[in-house]
């Protein structure tokens, strides 16, 4: 079964069953016979023909490491990478799409966390480009708690063509940068949205902030220079979702 | 200079040369004297009578590990931690204070980079459990990138008790619960306010929850569990800057 990733916890094993079960290999549940939840879960893995396995508690938590599993895990088939033209093609199936950028982040950790908060405010995608940035492995799925298979992550050759391929779709991009005249509660996210954050410490490159429709700052009333950027992107997708009153 | 803190970055290290004088030991400067930010700081440290060191950009680097230091350092004394009194006698001294709780939040990469919002934030304060708790470590610190020199961590041994002397404080107190009814935008935080995140996956303790004036849900439109809790207390923190129109 190396073929699968593993993912864990009730919420996301059953949103796979849900709506793509044929990317579940095999579902792994511990001894524990009493949680209606898990029940749903066995019962759904049933209903689509696929494998149930019962495991050890203790032999599921020293595969996960240090995360709450909730006695729910599955092996999946990764989530394909999209390709731009998967992108734009998607943005017709959902109202307001939303989608983040990240312009040059290369720490692994801070993509996974960007995953992961993405999928938590309904983002449609994660965008990054192909050179000097974080791209999926095996760190970066960990840290995104399951996310890395729910959220696609589209790796482009050139993020400034692929904002404008957005912008001219409909989609207003806003980018994060300290400087900013605008606090993001003044921009309007109700609609079609692509937050962009850059680098920690370099912030948006020129060419990129040239193409944001809005540039908006975040909260700087400390010492620190500048937030970590899976933060200050937890801030901007916040916002969204406040603005669109479904939080 | 062993007993010091590696502090780096323009701005955290003016903010120190401004408020904290006597803990500032020495500055370290590269060799570009072309940046009146630069020369602002060594003449606020020459003022002071701090001394001045000239350093390799490249030796600096080394020593700060992958970061954007911007050309300049120092060697601080450690921020002394706040007792539960320090704690309620600052409270007096600010408008409207912002206190960050962590409720069994044991990862020190989590510690740090919550500290590091609260900075950003204008939180008085970050309070953890003196028990089954991260505690300030050197991780926690560089994760912090400097914030951990100017937000002090009140390390309590009963978190109720501390709760319960901010409210009769006056503040209000607010936990972080994925079944909450209300969302953040719900809850009135112009006034004081008391943020308390309880660990990833487990949440609050029960005595804990009990003793919130109100639990506030935040996005959780995608199939993964829960928020980092580092990234969930962003968007609490930033909810509150953005409604006291300060940010």
């Amino acid at each position: 079964m190396s073929a699968g990733q593993l993912v864990y916890g009730l919420h996301a094993v059953q949103s796979l069953l849900k709506h793509h079960p044929d990317r579940v290999l095999e579902v792994q549940l511990t001894e524990r016979r009493d949680d209606p939840r898990m029940r749903a879960i066995e019962a759904l893995a049933r209903a689509h023909g696929t494998k149930v396995l019962r495991v050890d508690a203790q032999a599921l938590q020293k595969a996960l490491g240090d995360v709450t599993h909730q006695g729910v895990a599955a092996q999946v088939l990764p989530l394909p990478p999209w390709s731009e033209e998967d992108l734009v093609s998607a943005l017709g199936e959902v109202k307001s799409p939303l989608v983040l950028a990240l312009d040059g982040v290369q720490d692994p950790h801070n993509l996974g966390a960007c995953l992961r908060t993405a999928d938590a405010c309904g983002a449609l995608a994660v965008i990054v480009p192909k050179d000097r940035a974080a791209q999926l492995s095996p760190v970066v799925r960990k840290v995104a708690a399951g996310a890395a298979e729910s959220v696609p992550l589209v790796s482009v050759t050139n993020l400034v063509r692929t904002l404008k391929l957005l912008k001219a779709a409909d989609l207003w991009v806003t980018g994060a940068a300290a400087d900013a005249a605008k606090t993001a509660a003044e921009v309007d996210f109700t609609g079609g949205t692509v937050l962009v954050m850059g680098a920690e410490g370099a912030g948006l490159r020129q060419l990129t902030r040239q193409n944001c429709d809005h540039l908006v700052r975040l909260p700087q009333l400390g010492s620190v220079e500048s937030l970590n950027v899976s933060v200050a992107a937890g801030m901007l997708l916040y916002e969204v979702v406040r603005q669109r009153n479904n939080n």
